[in-house]
């Protein structure tokens, strides 16, 4: 390990990180520890602020791409080299933790920071992001940010995207760049040297194994679909069951043909409705209309391909009664890592003497869209029990700490390659 | 047939009538001839103040009770006699249509009118009633204010009822009485000779037997409950699913065992789950919390019964891995209309020529619960294709000036007892 590497990640402030953690978790702060920032909302604008607050006192370069990715620079000796970048989103579930997403932010803020303290300077520059929007529980389709930034999809494809409230993603986006005036405008697709992002596992495997550091060296495959159900309204009292196009009753058809479709002995295969919205969501009137989501996961591409693959034939088949459209909003097969850029992260966690392992995520991430467009890997941190996704997720600052150090030095190795 | 009965009955203005069921439709209209006007809304204030101001004209003495109902009064020439009373309700579905409910207030007020114009007197007073919350769409239980006044529960039972914004009815009950001060107070219960409430029939019944008016014997019984689940968030793509507590997974397990419980060859049992809200609704998260509506009806009292009573086991044995608790919110029994009051409905429409028939109710409605306190019956007028509780819900102008004939007919008969 280069020793200005070493003498970067020794300048890791466990408590400054910490402190960070506690500062953005009362930013939609709800009970049982828990926050709820919804991407482009008014709390999501306060948490910018906050990093861009931060990132103002270091001099460090700000800037938004179109889609709201934040992005803030320290320079490199090299004014032609392309960054190595880290980052992660600011965003969460409606009823999130304070780590998931956040700490890939404020991991990559303190490695710049510990760089500075260290007198360190690379020949890349490097750069955090904080992507907008990668929960999707806002706004489908999830990892919406990196998506955009690497061209995945074209910028006007999300735009009209409205919530559960019937707000457009646009009108919330124009908001929330009108409220940062200060940051520059940035291209989509900026070339990039390579990507660290560091994450909570959001599962029990390294609690399990007592291993401090995740190598993560791929994502599993992920289809999500919006199902639609499209019935006609009737009095409950009154109308006949065979002469009903309920829309509640054929959705419930529909979902038990994917349980069945995805049950999976070994417990491999991920399914789960999270969302549904009944219309007019009345106990006396026979549903019109139903929407719900299904998202379906798997390791392992044939697999995750054939399940995806047989969604709306058999959503169609089980639906006896009502109209069915069903719309795929995320298609992403299983991703491999780069061997280099994971191998950098081992040795630093080698070096540095932290327990470590390789692994595969459970969920998706940013990384998985920047593996498309420059050399990508990440690091996981344990959580408690696993648990994400939920008001009692929660982390240990030295295991937060040892994360960030590993980050830092394998940043500081991939800025100068 | 009394002589007085047939003149007002002739003196029923088919025009008029079709005119205001046209200006109340203004009130809440929504695409496709549908009307939105949810109880104690905004729009029902609307509804309300049209209402008075036509009863207004004609000097008839205006009242409300403690849970918003409103009556129309016009008097008799004993002054110690009981009113017979008359009405239905003016709040829709949220997908409803132009004449469910609102028909029985404007063929009541009609009967009304007709007798000023004939120059009839009658014994007792006559009084149009609308009563508040029928329907049940946005504050549950359903025939709410019918309910209330009749005292089969408390007024303090449902003040603190919310609708899905979190609004509590107390709220918007306060807010809606407020924008009619002009209506003297009135207590609840107060004594009743009789009622008789026109109606759609809400079904194909009338239509396919080519009859104009229905003389209603009964109403089928109703079980409503709420069921809550509560699961736990967690991440959909790293939780296996034996470790989950989805709440979704459950509800469904729950419906499914509903749905074999209430199956019935003979499709006369109705089962309808017409609500259900997701928390936190997203599809990247298993889901916490569920809480669905649960209507089963059948006429029969042995069948309801056996039906309702086994609810609560069925879902609590159904669900896997979550808690479940099991809200009844309303339990009404197969309910006999009075033999007199039917049959001075049956001798109007014989008198005056109209093609009728005997049948009982597939929904509830108010009715049900005056049934309790004093002889009661309804008439029914046929709605095109038995569509109801839904936007295209129609109904010809010449069978609801019939109905309202008949109405007039048998008010008067009843008044002069």
């Amino acid at each position: 390990m280069r020793e200005d590497a070493r003498d970067a990640a020794n300048r890791v402030n466990e408590q400054r990180l910490w402190q960070r953690h506690s500062e953005m978790a009362q930013i939609g702060a709800i009970p049982g520890n828990g926050v709820n920032r919804a991407a482009l909302s008014k709390e999501d604008i306060v948490a910018r602020k906050l990093l861009l607050s931060w990132a103002a006192k270091r001099n460090y370069a700000i800037s938004a791409d179109g889609i709201g990715n934040l992005f803030l620079r320290r320079a490199g000796t090299d004014p032609n080299a392309e960054p190595v970048m880290t980052g992660s989103h600011m965003d969460t579930q409606p009823r999130g933790g304070r780590f998931d997403g956040i700490y890939g932010v404020l991991a990559g803020f303190e490695a710049l920071e510990a760089m500075d303290e260290a007198g360190v300077t690379t020949r890349r520059p490097v750069e955090v992001v904080a992507w907008t929007n990668e929960e999707g529980g806002r706004f489908a389709p999830c990892t919406m940010g990196s998506i955009v930034f690497t061209g995945a999809r074209p910028l006007n494809d999300v735009l009209e995207v409205t919530d559960n409230e019937g707000i457009r993603l646009k009108d919330a986006l124009a908001e929330t760049l009108a409220a940062t005036p200060q940051v520059k405008p940035r291209e989509f697709k900026s070339p990039a040297a390579g990507y660290i992002e560091a994450h909570i596992e959001q599962g029990p495997l390294l609690e399990n194994a007592k291993k401090t550091i995740g190598v993560v060296t791929g994502i599993q495959g992920l289809r999500w679909f919006n199902i639609e159900v499209f019935g006609k309204t009737d009095h409950a009292g009154t109308t006949p069951l065979a002469l009903r196009k309920d829309a509640v009753r054929d959705a419930i058809a529909i979902i038990n043909a994917l349980t069945e479709l995805t049950r999976d002995a070994q417990d491999v295969t991920r399914f789960t409705v999270g969302r549904m919205l009944v219309t007019p969501n009345s106990p006396n009137s026979v549903a019109s209309h139903v929407l719900f989501s299904v998202d379906i996961r798997h390791p392992d591409l044939k697999t995750v391909t054939r399940l995806g693959d047989a969604v709306e034939a058999l959503a169609r088949k089980a639906a006896q009664f009502c109209e069915v459209k069903v719309t795929p909003t995320l298609h992403d097969n299983p991703c491999a890592f780069d061997a280099q850029v994971a191998g950098a992260i081992e040795n630093a966690a080698t070096k540095l003497e932290l327990p470590h392992m390789r692994l595969a995520s459970g969920a998706s991430h940013d990384a998985m869209y920047m593996a498309r467009v420059c050399p990508t890997a990440m690091i996981f941190v344990p959580c408690e029990k696993g648990i994400s996704h939920n008001e009692a997720e929660n982390a240990a600052p030295a295991d937060l700490a040892a994360g960030a150090r590993v980050l830092t030095a394998a940043l500081i190795e991939l800025a100068n390659r």
